[in-house]
């Protein structure tokens, strides 16, 4: 493996990233900023955390301990070092574990907030990197099994937050709704006025009240191809308007 | 009963109505440009039609035959007369039943299209006006019915279509699945720029494959308080961009 070692800027935090595997992205952004976490909050997990970039940009907005799981050896060793580089030993930790088996180790109902950004695809094809199969195809993580940790794991009225593609939307309430996460925020985000979605934002509530909300939608390319001032305010981890 | 006949023009078409009752709204505005309805379409129903805004306005993009069923007396007198003073009685019949006894004498597989602008809300509160109530809450139409009734009614890969409330999405995603009724596309209205979206139109196709489109946001009003250029046009009848 070639690593390729990139230092991101994004509120004074670095996240280091290796391009054979997978980048920030703009999916992780809009979920970290799209999550709700109350003060209250004192425990998030996400799932498939990659290089972290999910609890690095959580960090900014919360005090919560963080936990990130990682099935990848070489891509949980780069989040590890993105946690040290920033000093956030104390509130982040990288688990190298597959999230199969980690939540049967975990206490029932403990944690505040799940986070994940998914593998979007339902088929299991093998790319010819390792790193982005497991990260983009569901082989090792469906989102029937996202669900159903997070039925076990979260507190009762904690939330599940998942970046997603809008195909899959229909499913993704189907599962949450089998797991008794009731669907209460979404966003759809569109590449630019007048196009279909192309990416959502969902929040469910353990337990909640049916009641969905649909936010204002988020577009994030202006005319010109340049980002909207709102994803690029994201993208330098500037507070939003909803905090 | 007092009766105050207004006439609108949309398309060079008259709709009477009478305030007392309810009014040609924005939903079914909305709906009637939102259905797809394909060259090869011979049969609409269209259930709870009032004083059958969604069967006149229809009418004006496609020869297809239009059944709109009412069970108010009194109302659908009112869209009988709507239909003859546009000379409409060979394209637009008017049923005064109750859809629950009137889908049992159809045929099954029988209607292309299914479009419904139903009660919204889930309780079941008296108003003080008869005809409000009858049209506003599932006292006799629920949502469930709606969907059932589509399944027996619409042809293999017909389309229902409904304009609704986002807080009950999950809910008319719910009852159409549960129908072998797959939501196929979305709209989302939003009052204006920067609000949450509080109106849902949705097509959802018999028999259908899964995979969800979310067309792109449409805003009612600008932010001096008019209609959009895109919902002005939609009043006027004109044509979309998506026909």
């Amino acid at each position: 493996m070639e690593v390729k070692n990139y230092l991101l800027d994004y509120n004074n935090l670095f996240i280091i990233q290796d391009t054979n595997m997978f980048s920030f992205s703009l999916d992780s952004v809009l979920l970290a900023n799209f999550a709700t976490i109350n003060k209250a909050c004192n425990k998030i997990l996400d799932i498939g955390t990659g290089n972290a970039p999910i609890p690095l940009m959580l960090s900014t907005k919360t005090d919560s301990k963080i936990v990130g799981v990682e099935i990848q050896k070489e891509v949980s060793d780069l989040a590890k070092k993105s946690v040290e580089i920033n000093s956030l030993e104390n509130q982040i930790k990288i688990v190298n574990e597959d999230i199969n088996d980690f939540y049967l180790k975990c206490e029932s109902d403990s944690f505040d907030v799940i986070t994940c950004n998914p593998p979007y695809f339902k088929d299991c094809i093998i790319n010819n990197s390792l790193y982005k199969t497991v990260a983009r195809h569901e082989n090792f993580l469906t989102l029937n099994k996202i669900c159903k940790i997070s039925k076990k794991v979260l507190k009762n009225k904690g939330n599940l937050v998942l970046v997603h593609r809008p195909e899959r939307f229909v499913e993704i309430i189907d599962e949450m709704r089998k797991n008794n996460i009731e669907p209460k925020r979404v966003r759809f985000v569109y590449p630019k006025i007048g196009k279909e979605a192309n990416i959502l934002l969902i929040e469910g509530k353990k337990n909640g009240r049916p009641g969905l909300k649909i936010l204002d939608p988020l577009y994030v390319h202006s005319d010109d191809g340049s980002y909207t001032f709102e994803v690029e305010k994201f993208f330098k981890g500037e507070k939003n308007d909803s905090e």
